[in-house]
């Protein structure tokens, strides 16, 4: 069928980093962008309709309300926002998705259900729970709230019953799971995409290596590719297909000694990890987002030669003044993409990221040693 | 030296699809874009903030004196607009190149100057200029107003002294250059980028096909580029560097049977044959552009594969009506980006385009011949 020129308006919860790509992405795609974002700084501004009110702001979700469809760029989002956009517009992923992924606990049953094989967990929403916890995970433990934890926070690991208490008491008492600490070797990750017609597409299976609990670096292709690619595909399969995905999600996985894959989390959207599609060739990750939403034709996506993302994370000396990347050396490098998200500096911020290509995988390596002494 | 974030605004004079793909590069350099274009419905007002007034308002113009720097996206600035900038903030390309390039005598006469080869030419200004000037280029030639023409617009074939006789009376006697006909066999073009400091960069050289007096189809590599593109880049540096070129700006040329080039025209700008850097891995012309006009580090900008791409131009069936691509077999073609311009459909008109990338010549060859048949 020959359509007209696509007129499509994307409404998106939230207005950060993710948001903006997801926006650069769309727009030459024939697809305008509403975003709803209380924060009158945020990086989706520039390139979108920003609607700068609360995400349960009535009339900012009467506006998203007349888009096409609603995506988002966070996990979190408030319940009633979902309820107000309820039968209104189609929101994708949709509440009983998000109501699994927003929270860890929920989300590691959900798993289980599926068939999917997590770390051994136990739930802790009282002290009761405490007892017995540790041993059943194995004695190892790291305790995870099962709300609003990201980039490490919320968590914390514990190996004896007394660091157990003390930790959860730490977190206030917090409805959490404890985890065991499961002998993982490596640890990748792998989209996955599906229309609300069923149609299911991957992204690459990506490698990363994360430093002081946030993601340093990511790497395509993910050494061992061949063997793990196909158990990532299937997995995120089931998870997609026996959730009714609309839209994409990202698991993350624990590889073990032998090769077997664990599911760590999930995340209801596109993820840092899959940065790196933006500069390899292919499709992006954030471009299948918005496919995937809206429906429109979806391929699986991989960048066409190897491919890296080391994130600009704000850096401070010990006097606690910023530390900034070498802007020009990392310019004068080969292969780089400067990826800017137009925040202001803060320690511990993820302000940019860096996406590196070359023509073989030898390069690649030499190639993100030197761009990683660049960034501190 | 380490700089802070950067925090640059680049201003445009102009806000249609190459203003829009200049902000889409722009922002995740950290580049805030600022246009100045009359039209409400301008392409780059979706990704840029979008002063909507008259390229010679003065409120509008000293906005854009508080940019970083100013740069245009065509080469018909009115020069009132370009003396209300001077002195204020650097404009690149600027005022004196502007002028050569804007007008084809002066610039025929300014790329003779630089000893750089063009077709033989008259200058056409007064009904005495007529006489004699078909032989003078051959017996056979192309008659073309000296300014405001583009896309085949302006122009008429010529070949006796009535036929330019005629053609010059129904382009109403306005300044013209009559050209000789060039026996060219393909016709390439190629940019060069070069900063106030002096860094000289270049693009890769591309093949283009015409058709109906607008650029079609692009292709890179293109054929015999090891012996084109070394000639190419010469003469684009003999150009930029006795112009004094500071931005970016593309040469287009004329490849003769003994595989010499003649240069053809000369866009201060970004130009529709270099859309394809797009998708190719490398740097996309539009980041090249931003770069030398900041005075950012540059380097040469290529495709990392092959690629190529299909201009989307209005077209219409023979009782008028819009006659559309068939995008979802686009979108289901291996390789495929679309670009859309956000433009209503008229027929004529560019409304975007779609870049093709493949892993090696013969498939993006065949993918190109599939794609080629999906747009009327």
């Amino acid at each position: 069928m020959r359509r007209e020129l696509p007129s499509l308006t994307l409404g998106i919860l939230g207005g950060g980093q993710l948001a903006q790509m997801l926006a650069l992405a769309a727009l030459p795609l024939g697809v305008r962008v509403v975003v709803l974002e209380p924060d009158p700084q945020a990086p989706a501004r520039l390139c979108a309709e920003h609607l700068h009110a609360p995400y349960t702001d009535a009339a900012g979700l009467a506006r998203l309300a007349e888009c096409s469809a609603v995506t988002l760029e966070f996990e979190n989002v408030p319940t009633q926002a979902l309820e107000a956009l309820a039968g209104r517009v189609p929101v994708r992923p949709g509440a009983a998705l998000l109501e699994r992924t927003k929270h860890r606990a929920r989300e590691k049953e959900a798993l289980r259900a599926a068939g999917v094989e997590t770390a051994p967990f136990v739930v802790i929403e009282s002290g009761d729970d405490l007892h017995g916890a540790l041993a059943s995970v194995g004695g190892r433990g790291i305790l995870k709230t099962s709300e609003l934890g990201y980039d490490g926070k919320g968590q914390a690991r514990v190996n004896t019953d007394a660091e157990l208490s003390a930790a959860w008491a730490a977190l206030n008492g917090a409805a959490c799971v404890l985890e065991g600490q499961v002998p993982f070797v490596r640890e990748v990750s792998l989209s996955v995409a599906r229309t609300a017609a069923g149609q299911v597409a991957f992204g690459p299976l990506i490698e990363n290596i994360h430093r002081d609990g946030i993601l340093r670096t990511s790497l395509f292709p993910a050494p061992g590719a061949e063997l793990l690619e196909p158990q990532a595909c299937e997995l995120a399969r089931v998870c997609a297909e026996s959730w009714e995905l609309e839209g994409l999600m990202t698991l993350e996985f624990f590889v073990l000694q032998g090769g077997s894959l664990v599911v760590n989390e999930v995340a209801p959207r596109v993820h840092n990890s899959g940065h790196l599609t933006q500069d390899g060739g292919g499709l992006s990750q954030f471009e299948a987002q918005v496919r995937a939403v809206l429906g429109l034709p979806l391929t699986n996506w991989r960048p066409l030669h190897p491919t890296a993302m080391v994130n600009l994370v704000g850096a401070a000396s010990v006097e606690g003044q910023p530390l900034h990347p070498d802007w020009d050396a990392i310019d004068a490098l080969s292969g780089t993409h400067l990826h800017l998200y137009h925040k202001t500096w803060r320690a511990g911020r993820k302000l940019g990221h860096v996406n590196l290509v070359a023509p073989d995988t030898g390069t690649l390596a030499e190639r993100l040693a030197e761009l990683e002494r660049l960034i501190p």
